[in-house]
């Protein structure tokens, strides 16, 4: 493999977006203008969709000052797409890619993209034609294997820590039980990060029920009742991918048990819709209100700001976002490997810091990542652990104040 | 009436929290501490409720730097209550400030704590108890009279503003027609708001439906059809409080033709819950979903992260609550009238500034304040009237950076 493979370059972005995935496309162009062996800078819209059509832009011809700006902005700049490309779709991405003889693939994404790059890499490799295909990682869920942490994740905890700090706050003004639902169908890292914020015992979220764990509605409500029982009010964080032990979604046991419409409302994959409504979380509440009767209970789902929200993403995450789309350009031209995807080390020591490697591609591809047992504690807490783990992600997370509160003389207090 | 009454002060706080209520709070004891008139600062713990149980606290013992960081904490320091006591219960209250030797009372909150602070004066003045009373104005929903705005509007006005245009991003990458409900049951201020961030004529919001319009099922579907055939994609901000041309809630009407189970959902008042529940974006959901068949609908509820969230205030509501606080405690002392309640008056002219002055309590006091006609377009959009208006209380929205996106020469773009 010879280091002087010249060609175009070519980037698309794939699955549900983040608030620091523009920062890995911008990453990628400022590297790639700066290689002499990348002759033009491409993007393709929607990921492989444009690839297929043919839909590509110059983003080499972005001003300087479009770059900067656009590494801020939330969401895929060149449009994401969902789509698991057949052996014809993707003979139809690498036939657009020879005609503009792109020699360079990147691919920002989670495990799924990984899987489509691999798919790209053997098969371009199959029909002859050289191609380096490397993937560069983005997720909120936080869930892609060997990488200490995804690109992504960061910001979304950020957002989920002051979002409960916030609303803890509201609800000591207010008390009840209050419950939030969290995105992450398959494992519990953004919903663990509720508690980032956490300084006193007494701060909300009380309860923390993650995909790691088994859901048991009665346990559930136990569990609550126990908290309401010793503050007056309590916070639940659930994630959306909250199951019984057969990993049936609670949502649909619910459903079903309730004989509620919800039922019908599978996807076709045979999946309940649980991003973009609110049913989980008024399923949740409406269990607390039967077993409480009356007391003050509501639900929010925090959804798509999650991954969206634009002005409260972490530092941190927005350099590593940048780093790993350089990286991966710095991976590709030196021609060390001819693929793989690029993977965060943590440096031992304070201050915090992660250095990039190259993983082969098949060891991130296809399956997820699940919290650690060392980061759970019990069936409703996560560990401090995960709180050393997860909080130079976001940039840290500063404790809320509170007042001294000196009784009056005389007073009730 | 004399300058030198003298004697202690005592603040509460009432309904729904803001992010920037604590400012004025924060703004009321450094007034106070800074007064000669002003014997004892001190709070009281879940506004009149904490008044009435004499559970109150020494607020000038609290140090510099606690004050300085509880002001930017969200929601009510002291606790809110939603409580409108009744003449024994305002007996109580005046029985305890007078046994605290209490000559100011201040009581930050919407048009209902205006009318409370109202009683509380009227009946302490038939007690023959000399008492000066003031109200701090604050809400999200940005619905009192007389006041150019209110404190705690900017900021969840900002929050909103961003949040639209993360989630118009989102859906750029994976089109589709989004739903966002914004809180406001009587009033559309805060769901004009999420218009803040537009930049370009194809930016989301694309449809925004306020209280002060009625609101039309079938209307409504024909425009998101309007706009998905012309864009590919369509996002809707809708206030909780749409209803049809009698008044009554979309989500009520919605479930009494639907037979769902919502419609038992009625509290004491016979509303039906629109807070902390994603019943209304649902619904709305499933509208389009039986109208358009096959197509990506999504829906969130925002919820209590619209008042909460502690990370994305604007500054100059900030400044404005801490002054608002302030400037009671300054009319208070004062003695130029007994009672009022703090409004802010736009300046004329650049940059933007709002003066403070008092306004009798009767003026604020229960009813409240829909937007102007001149600030609605139609039936499903906001006027540049209101962008003028409410740009300056955010602290402002830049706008998102956009790629200039130039096609590869023979490629399909």
């Amino acid at each position: 493999m010879s280091e002087s493979l010249r060609g175009a370059a070519v980037i698309g972005q794939s699955g549900g977006p983040t608030v620091v995935i523009n920062q890995s496309l911008v990453g990628y162009v400022e590297a790639a203008l700066e290689s002499d062996a990348i002759t033009h800078v491409l993007g393709a819209r929607h990921g492989v969709q444009g690839m297929m059509s043919g839909d590509l832009i110059d983003l080499g011809a972005e001003s300087r000052d479009t770059l900067k700006r656009i590494a801020r902005v939330p969401a895929a700049a060149l449009g994401s797409v969902r789509l698991k490309p057949g052996k014809e779709d993707v003979a139809r991405v690498i036939e657009t890619l020879r005609k503009h003889e792109v020699r360079y693939f990147f691919y920002i994404g989670g495990n799924d993209t990984a899987e489509t790059a691999h798919i790209v890499e053997q098969q371009s490799a199959e029909l002859g034609y050289e191609m380096r295909c490397f993937h560069v990682p983005k997720t909120i869920d936080n869930d892609l294997r060997v990488t200490d942490h995804c690109p992504g994740y960061g910001s979304a905890a950020r957002f989920v820590a002051h979002a409960f700090q916030g609303d803890d706050r509201d609800n000591r003004s207010l008390p009840g039980v209050k419950i939030n639902v969290v995105m992450g169908r398959h494992a519990g890292w953004l919903t663990a990060a509720s508690t980032l914020g956490r300084r006193h015992e007494d701060d909300g979220p009380h309860l923390v029920y993650l995909p790691e764990a088994v859901f048991d509605p009665q346990q559930f409500l136990a569990d609550v009742e126990a908290v309401y029982m010793r503050l007056g009010r309590c916070i639940v964080a659930v994630s959306e991918g909250i199951h019984d032990a057969n990993g049936k979604p609670f949502l649909q046991v619910y459903a079903e048990q309730s004989g509620s419409a919800m039922a019908g409302q599978a996807d076709s994959h045979g999946n309940v819709q649980l991003s973009g409504t609110g049913a989980l979380g008024d399923a949740l509440a409406n269990l607390v209100k039967e077993h409480f009767g009356k007391i003050r209970v509501r639900a929010d789902t925090f959804g798509y700001l999650q991954r969206s929200f634009p002005a409260d993403a972490s530092p941190i995450d927005q350099e590593e976002a940048r780093r790993v789309g350089r990286d991966a350009v710095a991976a590709a031209i030196s021609g060390e490997c001819t693929s793989g995807s690029i993977a965060l080390r943590r440096v031992e020591g304070k201050p915090y810091h992660c250095d990039t490697f190259v993983t082969p591609l098949h060891t991130v591809a296809k399956h997820t990542r699940d919290m650690p047992e060392e980061f759970l504690s019990g069936h409703n807490a996560v560990s401090e652990g995960f709180r050393v783990y997860a909080m130079p992600l976001t940039g840290s997370i500063e404790p809320m104040a509170d007042l001294a509160a000196h009784a009056v003389r005389g007073s009730a207090s």
